[in-house]
């Protein structure tokens, strides 16, 4: 064990910091925050005795070697508080400093004195003070500060002396100029990531390009897909995520509905990457040149749509990885290598990576030269496939590599696998997740796993991103539930979580028919085929979520997690939540019938002052997916929900604005 | 940021290890454990992708250089659990560290295996593996894998080569034998101390020595002390604390009652430490020789008690160190030293020590030589009186060099202040803490305040000693309640804490006269004067003492804190909860009525299945304070106490022993 006489900077250090917040893992990992927000950091800071402590906020910019300060303010129990807004996308660094400060405490011990020989000694020892303050201090400073301790040595009246000696300006300056010799510092220097806000609000649509063309039978191109980007923007989606889009293998390629045999018509599964035509930088020839995918990206900008790839680090048997580095590859005694597998998934047509070979620099470094690839031109947001089939220190390297150059770059965790695997990949750099938000369809269900992402020490590093379909999943609730189940489990999406995301068109045309019985694959997967959508068919959701997208952007309260708050309702079926904007001015209630078969109706208990709300004054519910208005008062109310008509409320909630005149207004 | 690939040891460390418990402040603190005991430890670790894990628990004593290991098994949700034995007073350290063991991956798989060419292939590729396992392992071990992975290259018929490769004997071989290259290791030792039993379990007696004298008026001596140990342990204390011993100043030297002004017979203040008879290594004159002090310890020892001295860094204004050392103090302009103050107490007669002046460094040796000769002198229990009023770095240093020479050394932290600042000091190394005990009277306080003490974070570093009085506190409940609240406050602290203690003869006499009305300071405080104590008069306690005590001594549940829980009572002012070994051999169920003044009655809920009870067998409540015995069954029972007569019961739980005979015995 150390010594501190002999090993600490100085016994002199007499303030401890502790339970310094937000932080991920003691500091390991970074937490993340978004341009423009105020970074509250909070901490436990005290000395021992009586005496004063002082304490900041220091910050930095990760690559900047100057520390900004912030005041921190002592909140209670002896937690401190401070904040900063963080004014760039990028990596910081913050931390705490505390001392205990001997003007602070001798001006508390001063305001005590009531003898007046008392007093005049605890002058003389406040003067002491303030000249030491004055050989800190500049300038001006050192002038008021140098007149003020001659003043306290020279008065000999107590009264007027203990006046001064409180004088509360003077105190100010002589706080400015603290004696910060024996201050604590923490001892973690702990991790910021500030992103982009699209990192926190998104609005995902995922579509395979081959099945865009408006003629059946016709393999789809990038310029189909730039055709549909006026429909898609119309539903008000601003991320566009394709599949892998280069050169599909031809070996032991995938037939429809995942057949191990294909015809030599068949597409194949745009996730066996490479063949001959090229690998994970080049595009596939059937859906255009680079060019045409250059155009696709700009035409999406003009609608305010990104487009985002899928990182799919994974070879066809005949992408030019194998035979140019077969060191990359796990080969058997058989001169074969073991196809992939996700358990209890099969991919006959896919070899992994081996990311522990000798060669992992080189395999490494190539990988990170694909994403770099892509991101010259110009792509910022990555899908990425199956992360945690691959290291996690690949992950967290890979990551930062690119941020440093691109800080903006967002990447999706397209993991579906165990808790803790999935908040690891989160925690070491990926700025969203997928969840399980596709299988959790109960009350219970729900509120528990919301609240423990939102509330629990999740909230802060891991972003989800719902969605109620992907092409890999098919809910048996999507498949009996009807159309009341689709609308369901897309305002669950879209309002629980800020980010959120659906595969078209299978979702607004709600295709429902599984591949087989009590599985989630879907019936002619366009995972293996070209599929052709007749998008102006008149079940399509489309004009709803256009409703659903446009409340999303309208109402800031729907743009973050953080503050998602579960109600009591007296039945099972019936899920109630808020969100609200921290200063209280927009506040959505949405009230979800689980249940896609049967009306169900109940109260909703609201808390009222967590929504800014007067306990007895009537408040406005506005349905932004009806456009009805209802009165509410009290936090009582009766909701009543047919899931034929529609299945769910998105209010906006109106508080009352008081007039001169003689009818109300709503706000 | 770094970057993995050239920094860290190897990007093939793909084995994550996370939020290893137990942990205080991420290893800045030791976790606290007794000797004997089996020290649990649990960690979240896993890989990417399904390959298979092994983890092992590590361990050494804080001076050893070799790591001990122990296994860790999965319990699910990717946590694992080892433990080991800590056979040594002292400190250790443990970590966890975890690889992706191939052959365990390679095992996995091969059991899936269904086909016979595939079941050759997979032989192969594991009598690869068996024979790198083989290049690591000596002696029989390499043997035997040599001819495993022999047998699975020659053997042809795959249902034999089946049986072959899944063996569990030789599996065991390969597994003790692994590929540790690119282990990963928690990154921090955690640190542990393991302290002796009597850190976990206490029984404390305070008394003045002066007041120990059999004749009135007569100023008490060590020998008194020795004369009254047959009492005290006749009570069944095996700690007898003793405020300081040192000579008292008398300079500014209190008279009683706290006057400020002593007249000459006055005793003063013994925290008013050091005259020109000595300081804090000399003993009062008045009470003896240091020859008499050896033999009260050894005495004591005799009856099972141990000396606990207390350790109380501060002066007499007229202390040899003030005219040695004026540069330990502060002096103020006047030339004269600030006195003490924990407000809003004032202490005139003392003089605090300047920890954080110039010489500090000199200061602090000289404070740790004064523990050190106590410690020279026998002493191993150190009562420190306002531990907070001096800085944290000070004690971690001072209790850690005692600690390296007597690590059996007991540090009980004597700091009534904010709650943050008694759990820094139980973390820097304090084996024991004074706690709020003393003002938590209602069930709502004593529930929350102790489910937070022995279920939170605390559990780990902070052990509570309850103490129902001090010379300082006489708290308004005893003041006003009569017998019956020193009784329940005497049964709250025995029961719901492994170490407790009085302050007596005030307390088993029933002492409760106030020197001034709404304050907690005895009348005729023994702090300021010699006080006679009649131990035989009918309304003492110590018989009942004796009672409670010799329940905690043959009930290992009292023993420790760990297992409290409470459980429900349909009455506000009973108060139920149970202690268990970890076993359920021994288990005790207190049901105390908190109202001093009223018979209180109502149904109990116990939690049978935590104590091990057969929800329709029929169980005996033998009440140790009484020694009546009550058949109970199922969880809800009637409890019925008047506090006129006993305010408690202390139920052993006697489960029924069935046997052949034709009536019941309860065990």
């Amino acid at each position: 064990m150390a010594d501190p006489v002999t090993a600490a900077p100085d016994g002199r250090a007499r303030a401890v910091i502790e339970n310094v917040t937000p932080s991920v893992d003691g500091g390991r990992f970074a937490a993340k925050r978004i341009v423009g927000e105020r970074v509250v950091v909070e901490a436990d800071c005290f000395g021992d005795g009586h005496d004063a402590i002082a304490c900041r906020l220091l910050w930095r910019r990760e690559d900047g070697l100057r520390w900004h300060e912030a005041p921190m303010l002592a909140i209670g129990n002896d937690r401190w508080r401070g904040s900063f807004v963080a004014e760039a996308v990028g990596a910081y660094r913050y931390s705490v400093t505390a001392w205990v400060d001997s003007f602070l405490s001798w001006r508390h011990d001063f305001a005590r004195r009531v003898e007046d020989e008392d007093i005049r000694v605890a002058a003389l020892v406040g003067a002491g003070l303030i000249e030491a303050a004055a050989q800190r201090a500049r300038g001006e400073d050192r002038e008021r500060l140098k007149g003020w301790a001659a003043q306290l040595r020279e008065t000999p009246e107590p009264p007027i002396l203990k006046r001064l000696g409180l004088d509360e300006e003077l105190a100010a300056v002589a706080d400015r100029n603290p004696d910060r010799r024996f201050a604590a510092t923490c001892a973690v220097e702990l991790p910021l990531v500030v992103d982009r806000e699209r990192a926190r609000f998104s609005t995902w649509y995922e579509m395979f390009p081959r099945s865009a063309s408006p003629e059946p039978g016709r393999h789809g191109t990038f310029r189909d897909c730039e055709a549909r980007l006026a429909y898609i923007a119309g539903m008000g989606f601003d991320v566009l995520y394709l599949p892998p889009i280069h050169p599909i293998g031809r070996v032991n390629r995938k037939g429809r509905n995942n057949a191990l045999v294909a015809r030599s018509q068949d597409v194949g599964s745009p996730w066996a990457i490479g063949s001959a035509e090229g690998g994970h930088k080049s595009v596939h020839t059937e859906l255009g040149t680079i060019e045409d995918f250059r155009s696709l990206c700009a035409s999406a900008r003009a609608h305010g749509i990104e487009i985002a790839l899928d990182i799919a680090f994974q070879c066809a048997p005949d992408h030019p990885y194998v035979a140019e580095h077969p060191e990359w590859f796990r080969w058997r005694p058989d001169g074969t290598v073991q196809y992939a597998e996700n358990p209890p998934k099969k991919y006959q047509d896919i070899f992994p990576f081996e990311f522990d070979c000798e060669e992992w620099r080189a395999l490494w470094a190539e990988l990170a030269s694909v994403i770099r690839y892509w991101a010259a031109e110009g792509v910022r947001i990555f899908r990425v496939d199956n992360p945690h089939t691959k290291p996690f220190p690949f992950w967290e390297w890979a990551i930062a590599e690119l941020k440093r150059e691109h800080p903006e770059a967002i990447f999706l965790a397209e993991a579906f696998t165990r808790p803790k695997v999935m908040h690891r990949l989160a925690k070491l750099g990926f700025s969203q997740s997928y969840t399980y938000f596709a299988w959790r369809n109960t009350k219970h269900e729900l509120v528990g796993y919301f609240t423990e992402l939102t509330q629990g020490p999740a909230r802060e590093y891991f972003r989800p991103n719902l969605w109620p379909n992907t092409p890999d999943i098919l809910t048996e609730y999507l498949q009996f539930g009807g159309r009341a189940a689709f609308v369901a489990r897309l305002v669950l999406a879209a309002t629980l979580s800020a980010s959120y995301g659906i595969y078209g068109p299978a979702f607004e045309l709600q295709e429902a028919s599984p591949r087989d019985p009590g599985g989630e694959e879907y019936l002619d997967s366009e995972k293996y085929q070209i599929r052709h959508w007749n998008l102006d068919a008149p079940h399509s959701l489309s004009e709803f979520i256009s409703r659903l997208n446009r409340a999303r952007r309208e109402n800031p309260a729907l743009q973050s997690d953080a503050s998602l708050r579960f109600f009591p309702v007296d039945n099972e079926s019936l899920l109630c939540y808020c969100k609200a904007t921290e200063d209280l001015e927009n506040a959505v209630v949405a009230v979800v019938n689980l249940d896609p078969h049967h009306v169900q109706s109940g109260w909703v208990e609201l808390d009222l002052a967590a929504l800014g709300v007067d306990a007895h004054t009537p408040y406005q519910m506005h349905d932004l997916l009806s456009g009805a208005r209802f009165l509410w008062s009290g936090p009582r109310n009766f909701v009543h929900l047919d899931p034929q008509r529609s299945p769910a409320h998105v209010f906006a909630l109106r508080r009352k604005l008081r007039t001169e005149r003689n009818f109300d207004y709503f706000l």
